[in-house]
């Protein structure tokens, strides 16, 4: 052997055992997906959003075995597909291990961008269905259009390592996705005509797990970009534009959030990371610092851009950005390619069908690269945003994509997987504060007529007036927390101004709902329950007690009770007027 | 030098890089032993857990220093101990400092798994005498036998990453460690014959911590299974079969506890992930897709039984599912490999004592290497259970090995670490929650006969009947958190079928426990108490009072206080009938 | 070529992937900061101090690209500096990409080292400028004089990882920052003249999340000390130490601390880790497993030490206790290379300006090394303590580092990023637990005479008397959260010795900061809210309202409600008494 074969078999060695490495470092990248998306979503919904970035790469695992890697890998068939086969079963001695595994955990991370976007209101075997046709046949079939040798391959179309068959199909779907299934109750307030007049915030719930995950994915992106290099400057050199693109991304968005919204947002920064890592994937090994910072800059406005966008333009709701984060810069990546491809990155190879070396725009190789990534960019589109809308159509047409409204508004944890709370020993203000946003006008219609269904008697008008020797009265309404924007409504309506809420737990001997928790029944005999406390002076308390018996109504015996109590007095504190007028503008 | 030693000194070079990657990888898995433990169990005793996972990667580094690594690596006496010694100390420069590392991180991954069986109920200084004994002697020996060139090595029994020599040993120290504890309060229900007639439910407090540390242990099982590869097809066969058997394993267990449950269960699935990846870990090695695939399934189902069999059986209380991952999946995976280990596997090894190649039952090669298998689990398995019985036996007469009762209610934070909360600005409804599900059977006796203790004299009784024209009073009792289920059952006994119970925070003068946070004092003015609401038409008050004082009392300061008030009216809204009626039959 | 030579080359690639690799695992320890910093503090400031790590690196990346690096790395000037130069965006080709980014990953933890010292207070915009002016100057000439072949490099100074450039430096920037900005408010209790008369704990809000964080800086720390090891044994030997010392150090911290305050404490154990990890950061690669162990016992005490005396000599704020982890092991760690330091070492090649070798002082190499140890030492902290003390005053001069006290009161999220919560959905007790630890006498003076300010009329005086034939009255108070110690001061005052407190949501309909989410508005239509619960016999209930009056008054609509109630009876549970008596000594 002659020392270059034996440094080449040496070298082949070494990047293979990294290639490894850096699919373990991509697999990484689901539990920061996980951990992103349940910290940007609602408590609630916790357990069912990390179930559904396990089951994407679990159930992915199993379609990828039996039909994905080889619609990927397979012996090309006119540039189109690889052939069909089972050599993982049959030749397992002479498979490619490595090359499954790594194509493996590319592919569960195109599934896991989507089920950010469709979080907090999609059905969970509706979704299982989804994530294994897109692990099973749509990604595949594209990836090998760019990575399987198959025609986007042979004009030389660049994506290094995935803004466009990972990232931009991944947002694509999540896209469609988001707009199928419509927004999130409490999402946009509507008019009497439909029209979106105000879009509402649901924040997530928590932002230092959300952060986590930001940094799991930053980590695992080195073994995303880097896995496939091959010699120690391209590694280097992906390493440092990996690095560059989100930072630069972050401070562009730090500062341009501080201008445009007053403060410099952290969940928005987070996003900006992930679209700066985005942004960068196809052009990793292809551009310089330069390329580098500018790329991450355009991405850290492009990502604010997106979910500004979504919300008052498109009114589509994403609740983690994931459209923002990998569409909007998956394209961006795909086309800075075309721009920022540098023969100054070391091993550069990008060539045209006849073997010449092309470099992009920007740097002096005028159009001809930056077109194909554009036939690239179209092509890959149309092929995801076909597959996966027949996809989703298919499904809602048969299993039904959304839950019901009831359903959405308890949470998914306890009506998709019988999980109380994700969060057992942790007092909860979330049901409480996610519906003080507005959501009133999206709520469905009540489908019984309350007026008829309930004989509203005012037989107490008599007892609170005669026994309030002050004028004040005390009205404690104990009622589910789902129903507390129907209250807040119907008190406001009444003129009444202001309220105290308080969580408390309802103990009673016959009630909860037996969930089970690893397959042992859990009686909640204490059920979470809102405590509104009234004090009303010149508005008369019946008035106020038929009010909350009409919004509270259905007929079961979780309805609630309402207890009336004398006050003796009332100050307000800020102008030490006592008594009704104490109560006569607002309350605080 | 030849080409071929060339490239044997440069492949030993890169596999002993990769050696110590995998070695903190398998470090890593400490953390995700903390998380999945942490997060499963209750916020209570969050700082202990995480407290006992990082001793026992510390204390077990000291004694693995002092005793275990030369027990485990020394040279070999009759195939049973390594030769004690302190080349680590005296002759550092020849040391074998990266098998020193490798070995220390498994050692410490075996005592790890026992802190999530034993979790919530033992004594911290028990456990960390616990810990030191098995890193001492009873894992490097076991150890040596499979891995240190003992007698198990010479036979041909195969185990390449730990199935047998660390999950199923530490397995059996959780099972034995669980048994000999007994379960935590509230977890069992029994009748008067001390039979268990309810199996209750204690759910973890952070299920994405968990979920987390799920991801993070799968991360770090690459390293764990993959550390000792040699040659970059076998590195990728390992990555294969440690991706497919976990994969496989969960979609499984989702599909079982779907059909069994009627819900996909998101704590099971987590465990489900690591019961296949216990499974894999002997045979990661020597078999293939096929076998990977099968091995998963069943590892998928076997953690369901094994946590209903503990729970509804044994009654043994594992409140992570310790047992079920690590015990039946190591079982499981060590026979496995007697079954699917087949020479298609790259790099493939076994051998039986004459040097011949053997595969496993289904493909092919007969009963042998299954026979050797078995012999090397049961000796390892009797070795584990006599050594572990004896050491938790001596604790137990010694130190002893559980906290009080008392102790076990306010939680070990508290109690072992003077520590307030883990959680210190979050409002928890744990200690209340953990009540509400039948525990009352199983706690101890109070030792004060409370009838004697407080004259119960019932003088209230003429004031509230007097003052309450309506006819309804409200009873309002401030009480400590622990005493909610005594008050619960004292209230149900005199027939109060409803009450609302609120987290508030009982500020007194020169009240609280003092704690130390990081040697500082911090006294606790504000302590957590709950105050329950009680109103009362037809019972009498004084009879709620005289019921209320008897539960509550200890003749201590901070027993509590109970206010009464007068009720103007109550309705009850889902039949709209309002004063006494209102509270006849039901609360809520 | 020769067989060394080709040698050399593989093992130059392989240590150049593995130096890539371990500049990844630096990145992660960013990751470790930010959860522990977040999980040590306050949940009302976890978006913050998520936000300043976060923007540590990401600001770091962008002035260590155009000044940093080259000062670092740049061709040496007199032994001082490097030569500035712009050769990443001019000369990309030949650029050093790895060096790049490794030295950037370091660069990077300097920073951040100083975020949690200062945690809570400092203004961001502020911290992004000292961030900024450290990363671009500070940090790279002091890194430029030990690994950027400076003169302490030329000398013969040892530093392998870090322990003086990168930790004692960030670890003097915390202690001046810390001691410039003072403490935050509550932390310590003065009397009249200033001294200060008691240390209050205020204690971190995410302990399992502090503890993710320590075990992400573990695994992070065998890349930071590994990253530049050269041959397989040296590596296997840093491993070894960077194993020991911090394990020894836990165990260590866990012993004192149970001896010295009565239970093992968990948060300093943690502490202890990175303490351990610290002082072997400089020597990892040239002591041995006697030395680690004695680096790490010493470590362990170390950081107890340093916090105990932070707090009570100096009475310096460090929230997370940076300056006992890092300052104080890394000048023990910087001093230990003197001491420790021996050729049986792998790989060992510390030497003199003459050449010759030359070992620590307890290995027989006298105290040439340890003199030359302290020469760099002290000139680095020299430099290092009068450039950043420089930047701090300027900065305070013109930006002000501190945000005003009703900022830090309601804390960083909301006042510096116009997040609400970092916490969505839970229910938090930090407004009030935070404010119940003796910080009456460090509140800034109330500017507004109250007394003049309200017209404290006692008109409900009668109403209340006469109303109460029982003589029993309740007040409930609805405040502020920031006002609570106010009202608690006011009430311990005029003779109230206990109150129940309840977090509760106020609503109001014109009422709530509208803070944003993600650039959409987030009306806080439900405000977070303290009731407070007082039941008085003998003090008049006058008295207390306008003693409430009294402390919550500013003019302003927020200020709050009282409302009186009459109360039937009230019972103390231990003793039995009722009505007036139960409540004439304390409450509970």
């Amino acid at each position: 052997m002659t020392t270059n074969e034996v440094l080449q078999i040496v070298n082949e060695n070494l990047f293979a055992v990294w290639f490894l490495i850096g699919a373990a470092l991509v697999f990484w990248m689901q539990a920061g997906f996980a951990m992103v998306e349940a910290g940007f979503t609602r408590a609630k919904n916790a357990g069912n959003i990390i179930m559904k970035n396990l089951m994407d790469f679990c159930i992915g695992t199993v379609v990828f075995i039996l039909i994905g890697s080889s619609l990927l890998l397979g012996e090309d068939f006119i540039g189109f597909i690889g052939k069909p086969g089972f050599d993982i079963f049959t030749s397992y001695a002479n498979f490619d291990f490595s090359g499954f595994v790594f194509n493996l955990v590319f592919c569960a991370t195109t599934a896991t961008i989507v089920s950010g976007a469709m979080a907090e209101r999609t059905k969970f075997s509706s979704y299982c269905v989804y994530s294994a046709i897109l692990s099973a046949i749509v990604y595949p079939i594209e990836a090998h259009w760019t990575w399987g040798g198959g025609w986007l391959a042979q004009i030389g179309f660049h994506d290094f390592a995935g803004s466009n068959c990972i990232h931009m199909v991944g947002g694509t779907a999540a896209l469609i996705g988001a707009a199928i299934l419509g927004p999130r109750i409490g999402k946009f307030t509507k008019d009497k005509s439909g029209s979106v007049v105000k879009v509402n915030a649901i924040p997530g719930h928590n932002l230092p797990l959300g952060a986590l995950g930001v940094f799991i994915l930053w980590l695992g992106w080195y073994g995303f970009n880097g896995a496939a290099a091959t010699s120690v400057p391209q590694l280097g050199s992906i390493f440092l534009t990996t690095t560059v693109a989100p930072a630069v991304a972050t401070v562009v968005c730090m500062i341009f959030t501080w201008v445009k919204y007053g403060a410099p947002d952290v969940s928005m920064c987070l996003n900006a990371s992930l679209a700066g890592l985005v942004a960068i994937t196809a052009p990793c090994d292809v551009t310089d610092c330069v390329g580098a910072t500018i790329i991450g800059a355009v991405a850290g406005v492009l990502v604010v851009f997106g979910v500004w966008f979504l919300d008052n333009v498109l009114h589509i709701d994403d609740p983690v950005g994931a459209v923002a984060v990998h569409f909007l810069n998956g394209v961006w990546g795909t086309l800075a390619t075309g721009l920022f491809a540098t023969n100054t990155a070391p091993g550069y190879s990008i060539a045209n069908k006849a073997g010449e070396e092309i470099t992009g725009l920007f740097y002096g190789g005028g159009f001809e690269l930056l077109g194909l990534q554009i036939i690239g960019l179209v092509a890959t589109m149309a092929w995801a945003a076909v597959t996966i809308t027949i996809a989703f159509y298919l499904i809602k047409a048969t299993l039904g994509l959304r839950v019901e409204a009831e359903e959405e508004i308890l949470g998914l944890d306890i009506t998709e997987h019988d999980l109380a709370s994700s969060y057992a020993d942790f007092a909860l203000a979330s049901n409480i504060n996610n519906f003080s946003s507005g959501m009133i006008a999206d709520l469905p219609e009540n489908p019984v007529p309350i007026d008829e269904a309930v004989p509203v008697e005012l037989k107490s008008e008599g007892l609170a007036a005669t026994d309030v020797p002050t004028g004040l009265t005390k009205i404690t309404i104990y009622a589910k927390q789902s129903k507390f924007d129907d209250l807040n409504a119907a008190m406001t309506a009444i003129g009444i101004t202001g309220m105290t809420v308080t969580n408390v737990l309802g103990c009673g001997v016959q009630h909860g709902r037996v969930s089970k928790y690893r397959g042992v029944d859990m009686a909640m005999n204490l059920i979470p329950k809102i405590q509104v406390d009234i004090v009303v002076a010149s508005i008369d308390p019946a008035k106020v007690i038929a009010a909350a018996k009409k919004a509270l109504y259905t007929g079961n015996t979780g309805d609630g009770k309402i207890f009336v109590y004398n006050v003796a007095n009332a100050i307000r504190i800020s102008s030490g007027v006592e008594g009704k007028e104490a109560l006569d503008n607002y309350y605080w």
